[in-house]
């Protein structure tokens, strides 16, 4: 009768796409790696962006639009972030198809329409970004600027997964400007913490905030910060990144401002962004083997109200009645007026679809005056009585909330191993997973080695890593901190 | 000392240019054809991206996101659309960039990574959607489908103009499928209302509604309902268009379902899109020689309040008391915090931006108890007493947009002329353009030639055009009913 899905001990992963496809959130398309997302994975989408705009625009940002194409000449300016993305860029050579003489009712690409110069869909909008601000910074009085964009962009990865890694995907991107590194530099930790307070008090999905290894780092950054996010299965996920860019694209873009001496200078960079994958984030945080389970705070409907055995007028007039009351406190309520479907089969989709609260009103109920209350995490009911349901089921999303976090952070804590051999890395590696705290000598040919032979990366290095001396354990060379390693998405 | 623009009388060409330049709504950049869209501009179309989302979803509508990309065979897949708009595609022929031998630091198309099939950049995404709805649909009960997306399209125009028709524009295009014909028929004069609404309540901007010559109709529709806005030089924009489209997208990617006797049949379907063309509409539809001129509802700020002739603490604490009754209120404010500008340059600057409403506020107005209310629309100012700002404010934005509107319909509603011979068409044609209303025999035949000898098209069939015997203008032959012909955006 439900949906059935595979179970997170038998295959996560398979796990992870069951959930994508029967909770509704996204399908294939006929484009390989990319996804259609569905309306309810596009209604978390919603939630998600509209809490952040929030907070950029209190923070003082606003926002504009850039355009999808990056003349190649722009594209290859910055050398190192070109690099970094050439190699998986998809290019517009053509704007013209024709009628193909060879085959009636099909077309080709015209090749008298050939462009003179190609232009790549956006990997990243640095470079077209830089290019503009050339023409509007003149002075420091044009300095800070302060902008972010809600984009589609597309990588041309290998390997696709759903909202994880996908050819195309949605997201915001912060592009500023700034007249001094250390404003440069306090722009991109702002965001980063605003990122560490969105996952944690939003997502419910808690997060460690550090910065990346030279290896690890944006193409183009002096500097990665980043929240690394703890999945079921031990992997871990790269959630958002906020880069300090020095002057590398004022550089390649020749953008200089005068400062209050009128003398000419290099404009400082932060880039910053989170994407659609922090849906899969979400999903691999909280979810169980019923189905999706949502943060309250990212639930696109908190509360479904289920008539049992199905809607009548007198049970449909209590639950329009809880319905309004919940509403005016800003709760998003569903009622549930399908009459064809059993409260069983009901129930198990409303679980498959993680909505935080249930609802059940029976006729025997509404005589003792009664509910029942059902939440997802826990799967606990209880029968509350009718007059007190509205500011129970209001205290109860908070306390979800709260639970989901705590939850996460608890499985998370249990999940940081500190490793002090290269033997004892690989084996909590193998059978625990998670993230290892351990000493690292501070090389890329380190870095590179241990993941040649591991598969783990370093995540990042913890902004809060008390100094202490050690060894890296795969050189045994002296290191003053430790850094988190693990296996990520 | 203000900006200067060219006035409308001048060069209408040039100060809409103009406008869109110092008002800060939108800049040119390194893509042919593709505009940059600043904060202002784009903060104008956040408002209007939420009221007609909120509209949409009013009116059962949901939001979901569709691939960037359409592979050539889908993009073939319904001929006529297909016809509409190959000559004018973006196409992506290849995936990766490599270093270029011959020009060190240089990159080119790596001829090695050719796609085995091209990739369409949406200029419309009808194909790609139904080629999904295939798998969404089985029986009447997954009908209907009520799906919106905001996503960018590109289109590779010619001739391109800012906000008017850019090579990548920003829109929102719904997609519907339905079990009947009626019920598709209804949807899409459903949005045709809405989109009539929200250009009449929101925009100010006031519109006839109609459905388009089969010349004119959207490639791959049965029937494409229109609502045609007519700017200040006399010549209409198309401003928003409701397709229905029969059959011939579910013909096109077989797309069935079975109905309530278990037979099958083909699914019905309707399109409809607005786009940031709108912005183009709002300009060109209030806007003077001293700038923009925003409705107040769509104003990203309604009131600015400048102290003078300069903020110091006691009109500042006034400032902030007004300010904060008024944004108690949803009204949106600026107070002007800068010491370094003087009052005259100020006033014209936020004259430029299109600020319904400025609040003047000087020491020996605080000392009389009042302060003055500039309006933007007319540039009437008053005295008004500072314990009534607050109501007259509020009250004094409704009357803007009435004001808008009402002065817009009258220019409109003076610029229908009734025309019954082709020699005063082409005469009123070119000396008082605006809408023409004639007689037309209904032939594509005839549309071409009048539109070849004069440029002039058929804007659209009303809605409400009374049955009149009458011959067309053109070819003598006999007609039920007058058509709007006029030259068009």
């Amino acid at each position: 009768m439900a949906k059935e899905i595979t179970g997170r001990e038998e295959n996560y992963s398979q796990w992870y796409n069951d959930i994508v496809k029967k909770a509704n959130l996204a399908d294939n398309s006929a484009v390989r790696g990319c996804m259609v997302i569905k309306p309810y994975g596009y209604a978390i989408w919603e939630k998600m962006r509209d809490q952040l705009d929030k907070m950029f625009k209190e923070t003082g940002h606003v926002n504009a639009y850039f355009p999808l194409f990056v003349p190649k000449s722009l594209f290859e300016a910055e050398e190192k972030n070109a690099e970094g993305f050439a190699k998986e860029c998809a290019i517009v050579t053509h704007y013209r198809l024709k009628n193909d003489p060879d085959n009636k009712g099909k077309l080709m690409v015209d090749p008298e329409a050939k462009l003179e110069e190609e232009l790549i869909v956006r990997p990243t909008s640095e470079a077209i970004i830089w290019n503009t601000y050339r023409d509007w910074i003149q002075s420091y009085r044009d300095l800070p600027i302060l902008i972010n964009q809600w984009a589609n962009v597309v990588r041309w990865e290998m390997r696709t997964r759903p909202f994880l890694r996908t050819a195309e995907f949605l997201w915001q991107e912060g592009h500023t400007a700034h007249a001094s590194k250390a404003e440069a530099i306090s722009e991109a930790r702002l965001i980063h913490d605003l990122y560490a307070v969105f996952a944690e008090e939003f997502m419910a999905m808690p997060v460690i905030k550090g910065f990346k290894s030279e290896n690890e780092r944006f193409a183009g950054a002096d500097d990665t910060f980043t929240i690394e996010a703890l999945m079921q299965d031990g992997k871990a996920l790269q959630a958002g990144t906020s880069h300090f860019l020095g002057q590398n694209f004022a550089k390649a873009f020749n953008v200089t401002f005068s400062n209050d001496k009128n003398e000419k200078e290099l404009v400082w960079a932060t880039s910053w962004g989170v994407s659609t994958r922090l849906i899969g984030g979400l999903i691999m945080t909280h979810s169980d083997d019923e189905g999706l389970v949502l943060p309250p705070k990212l639930a696109p409907i908190q509360v479904v109200i289920v008539p049992i055995p199905k809607p009548d007028s007198e049970l449909m007039e209590k639950a329009e009645e809880i319905s309004h009351a919940l509403k005016t406190l800003g709760i998003s309520v569903k009622i549930d007026k399908d009459e064809t479907k059993r409260p069983g089969f009901k129930f198990a989709e409303y679980e498959m679809m993680g909505i935080p609260i249930r609802l059940g009103l029976g006729k025997r109920d509404l005589e003792n005056n009664t509910i029942e209350v059902a939440r997802r995490d826990t799967k606990e009911k209880s029968s509350i009585g009718l007059d007190n349901v509205v500011p129970y089921v209001k205290n109860l999303l908070d306390d979800i909330q709260e639970n989901l976090f705590n939850r996460a952070k608890s499985y998370r804590d249990s999940h940081i191993t500190p490793v002090d051999t290269f033997e004892q890395f690989k084996e909590v590696l193998e059978t625990k997973g998670g993230f290892l705290s351990c000493h690292w000598d501070g090389t890329s040919e380190t870095e590179d080695k241990i993941k040649e032979e591991t598969k783990a990366t370093i995540r990042c290095i913890p902004l809060d890593a008390p100094e202490e001396i050690g060894v890296c354990i795969y050189s045994g060379r002296s290191s003053s901190k430790r850094v988190i390693f693990a296996k990520a998405y």
